[in-house]
């Protein structure tokens, strides 16, 4: 069900208004943004330390900070954040939509990581740093059920959250098919595949390529399943034993970049 | 300096003793101990719904559960532990030396993985999934400067701390030296090397490989970076980014795996 017009204008004038402000922090997470100027800042809390080592991107930003005292940092961060004593509110970015980011040019060997409900931080800041390494066009996953743009995940991603598209589409399994329209073929990693990933992806015809991946345990759903063209599996040596997501997704891209590149 | 021998035994009483004894927890991590017959157990932690769920491992085990209230549970963990109501005191496991683990069998393309001052638990965790995955043999790192074998670290492991065998050496340039005259071509990871890991890799010898990875940020020390034979770096498409050392660890267990395989 399409959702009507006004719920849209609603959504978007509340987005404009800050309502999915998030803050990030940590003194690398937080330079990179206000280095991006792609990225608008909100608000910056640092101490005097912190404002001291980001100097330079503070300057560059334009944005006046609050000098918070370290005992009691005045960022609203969950407990346990690692902060550094710098912490800033943003918005997210702006990826633009799936076609103008994905629609490879011709010829072009373009790749993208679909994520299946992936909801850990740490995974999907991980996956977003080697997309980026891998040069994936964009990360993509649903607006539900997802690792949403958090300080936590910023940190993980240690900076690529500034560069490495992170698309969050209402629906997945359309987003596929957009996808494959515009010629991806779609490769999904799934334990109980019949193809092993190293022939499969040695196989695969040049073009662009999408690779999808579930959480652990539950997998992909059946719909998304459905839409892969090609199914595969990583092997354990000794017959147990399974990859962490991220280190999947990171196996997946080299095997890819590795199969296209020759 | 070698280690007088009143240390060495001192510390090997100690350890009998249960001066090295940690608290693994969470539903996963406690079964799979429970289940190992090679692991010591000395005390389990369990509410009664854990009990029920955890019912099989705890009578194969023969230990006697200690019943605790969910709201109170009394296993001595970190805040924040997602125990899931279980937890397990445990002696470490005895990989054995370095020569009974490692030693190739004549034409055996073994891979162990060496990690200078890798200290985070989650990396570590996920590296001994990913090795196990691709069959290594051990993945081997230094007494001090490394992730001990704790919860956090197995509750990452997901497992794998049971059967991935998790070497803890007292100085890793003499395990290198070591691995060496074993046969071992010694591969280390480095942002600055010249071979770009794809042809670098498919350019190996057959025979035993070890990958050689260090922490993000201060990379491998120098005299590691002396006794690697071969240095190769992963390049980032873009020319930004670099990969968590968990994701490079499993791209070059990867890489290794299906270059040796051919």
């Amino acid at each position: 069900m399409k959702k009507p017009k006004w719920v849209i204008e609603k959504e978007q004038a509340k987005r404009a208004a800050g309502g999915d402000r998030v803050w990030l922090f940590g003194l690398h997470a937080v330079r990179d943004a206000l280095a991006n100027p792609d990225r608008q800042c909100h608000k910056l809390v640092v101490t005097k330390n912190a404002a001291a080592r980001l100097e330079e991107a503070i300057a560059t930003s334009g944005l006046v900070p609050e000098i918070a005292d370290p005992r009691k940092f005045t960022a609203p961060l969950d407990p346990g954040s690692v902060h550094q004593g710098a912490a800033v509110e943003v918005s997210p970015l702006s990826w633009g939509d799936l076609n103008a980011r994905c629609k490879p040019a011709p010829g072009e060997n373009a790749i993208v990581v679909l994520l299946d409900r992936v909801t850990d931080p740490h995974n999907v800041g991980a996956i977003l740093r080697s997309a980026e390494v891998f040069g994936a066009r964009a990360v993509i996953a649903p607006v539900r059920h997802a690792a949403p743009e958090t300080g936590a995940l910023a940190k993980t991603a240690s900076g690529a959250l500034e560069r490495q598209a992170y698309l969050r589409v209402r629906n997945l399994g359309d987003a596929m098919e957009q996808l494959k329209d515009m010629g991806y073929l779609m490769v999904g990693f799934d334990g109980d595949a019949d193809a092993v990933i190293g022939p499969a992806l040695k196989n695969v015809p040049p073009g662009p390529v999408g690779l999808v991946l579930g959480a652990e345990g539950p997998g992909l759903r059946d719909r998304t399943k459905d839409l892969c063209d090609v199914l595969v599996r990583i092997d354990p040596a000794g017959g147990f034993g399974s990859l962490n997501v991220s280190n999947a997704a990171a196996v997946g891209l080299y095997a890819v970049a590795d199969a296209l590149g020759r």
